[in-house]
């Protein structure tokens, strides 16, 4: 890298900190390059407009959850590569207080030593909170892997983690699926929420590998309105019935027979789901209405005036999406993005289609159940490709002073 | 495809629609299928919810240019694979329509024949205009290609308008840059401009096959305020030394030696620029300082106090960004975006960058210069690299009841 003149004279102080913060940092070891940058100890600032628009990252459960949906989401899924416990609670130390920062709208502060990377990378030093939400999740490997147990927590597994089994006509890329931790990140503004996804790779360098990650929007999900999807159908109708705290007791907060830590903790399952927009397109208004069992302007289920209605099975055909969802007889609570990502390259045909997630408290009783039905049996299943999948266990929300997994840990 | 119950009979009325339009479709021939589904004569409606926050698309400039940047943008880039010139104006009398219609916040409204695809695709249906701006141009292979004058538009070709010439260093996909035929769409709602491109690439089917496609946002444009790119720098700084509409005279709108039809265009310079952010987030904040020339906080440049405060080169890096911007003595209309699209799956890095756009009246004096002494001298060019390239002149503003490219096809 060129040296201008301008940063050339290095001042003995600054030569003196820089030594002994990367001395540290080799002293330190498997804490990896964040520490060696002093990035994890990094004062954070916020300003009283950055407060703006917060969401309390301390609770009884994580935000992001049944919080009613920001417009963007990014989706990061981790593989953990450091090598032993200590390490690993170090990484969950660095994304607690990072988290906590950033969901109050601020930014990781920089000494006054150039010399050093900033600690914070910048893009958000005029923004606002955003609503920004930050919810954490282990994968079935982080509990044990090969049959490894590879931090001592195999014991503290959570009672229904596992991948998703395989379902009929999926056509899976395993390097977009799985992982060991996953981080959904969501804000009003996309440059916010990616602000954070970004420092959260950033402050892992060392101790976990980016496997994936997701980026989705919607649209039109305010004012009780549920959004409409890439189809032109409003989808996720059925979230409205659970929307109480009783009605989240009984859809999405674990508790029974589960370790400790899961005790108000969910499970996130995720597939992402091609949508082939050109064969919709080209789809008779009858069909696509048949296809979803709704109209699609006004979002009623067949046989019913308004969205809102009740659904009769009567009226509806056999294999539509909404007859199979009342069906399985389950709830689950649905979070689910768009996306749009160019072109594929082999089809020239629009890469885009939906992101998936849905939280629930028992995914065995609860999504696989209505998975396989509408992987068999769904007519939606003409139009859709499912090309990702991915399930993981959230821990209950945090206490402040708490870091990611504590509970987990210390169990 | 399965038929239900519900939609089995056919009644005789729907049996004689739906032959009739797919006769008038067969009888068009090149019209191509959104005249067989009878697309573009599909009636518009503009309820008055839908209608707020409308920027006009009549005018002396197209919309888009100069218009305060909007949030979202989605660039859209066609082959016109159209055999002949009454095809093409076909094409372009859809895309006129559609336009019209989406900038006012309408969809395209279905008939009561359920067994024809929807007008619409529908996304939209709740959504209003959200500054919606269309913006179309037209690149050099449209005019004239391997020698040959393809719809007899040769003698009309713009002044300038070429290929952006070989630059050193960069690396480019031949598949991601170039083009016939390019549809700018911008909004404040990423749904509203998804919606846009999707119903442009629709009526285009068997007219034009899309070639590209990027997606790109900003964030805190507003007030004022200079966006920060994803370095975490204010960018695009210069932007308002011309913010008038003598400033737009002398730097945006072509005419001069220009066909008529081009006086009140402009040229559209796109680079995608990816941005190699684990790279530079583990650069020392002074190199980062020196790349731009610009306190990476405040936005001053080297020896200023504010952002807008003069540029003094006695005070700059010689190879710093804005040292290169300024001397080079040129201005350009900037109006650039940020995208990020998950992980380069060889390196595992994030795929993020800049979708730089500019808009000017020359490019052989404007552009070309500025980033030939970029592309070789540019401090940055440590940490990115221009993956895509393309050029494309935009013909002056519609005037109601004209259609895109109509001054262009009747000069």
């Amino acid at each position: 890298m060129e040296r201008t003149p301008k940063d050339a004279g290095i001042t003995r102080r600054e030569f003196l900190k820089w030594s002994a913060v990367a001395g540290s940092g080799i002293a330190m070891g498997a804490a990896g390059v964040s520490a060696i940058l002093g990035l994890s100890q990094a004062p954070g600032k916020v300003s009283e407009a950055a407060g703006a628009g917060q969401i309390p990252m301390y609770g009884e459960h994580q935000a992001g959850i049944v919080t009613p949906q920001q417009t963007y989401m990014y989706l990061a899924s981790f593989q953990i590569t450091a090598a032993d416990r200590p390490a690993v609670i170090g990484l969950f130390r660095d994304w607690t207080r990072f988290s906590d920062l950033s969901t109050r709208g601020g930014t990781m502060q920089s000494g006054d030593n150039k010399l050093l990377p900033p600690s914070d990378t910048g893009e958000t030093l005029d923004l606002p909170a955003s609503r920004l939400t930050v919810t954490f999740g282990f994968g079935p490997a982080f509990f044990s892997q090969d049959g490894k147990d590879r931090f001592g927590l195999a014991a503290q597994a959570p009672r229904y983690l596992k991948d998703i089994p395989r379902m009929p006509r999926e056509n899976l890329d395993k390097t977009l699926s799985g992982g060991d931790v996953c981080i959904q990140v969501c804000a009003e503004d996309q440059q916010v929420a990616f602000h954070a996804v970004r420092n959260f790779i950033r402050l892992s360098t060392g101790l976990a590998s980016l496997k994936w990650l997701q980026e989705g929007f919607i649209s039109g999900g305010t004012a009780g309105q549920t959004p409409r999807n890439l189809f032109g159908f409003k989808d996720g109708t059925a979230n409205q019935l659970h929307q109480t705290p009783e009605g989240y007791q009984d859809v999405v907060w674990a508790g029974e027979g589960e370790p400790s830590w899961m005790a108000g903790g969910t499970y996130l399952a995720y597939r992402k789901i091609r949508m082939l927009l050109e064969v919709w397109d080209r789809t008779p208004l009858s069909d696509q209405e048949d296809t979803f069992g709704r109209n699609k302007t006004s979002g009623a289920a067949y046989g019913a005036k308004h969205e809102f209605d009740p659904v009769d099975l009567g009226q509806l055909p056999a294999n539509a999406h909404v007859t199979l969802a009342k069906q399985s007889g389950k709830l689950i609570h649905r979070r689910a993005y768009s996306y749009t990502g160019g072109i594929d390259p082999r089809t020239g045909h629009m890469d885009a289609g939906l992101l998936f997630i849905s939280y629930q408290r028992n995914p065995d009783e609860q999504f696989l159940p209505m998975l396989k039905l509408m992987q068999s049996q769904d007519k939606l299943n003409e139009y859709v490709s499912h090309v990702a999948s991915a399930m993981f266990a959230c821990p209950r929300g945090l206490r402040e002073g708490e870091y990611l997994g504590q509970v987990l840990f210390e169990a």
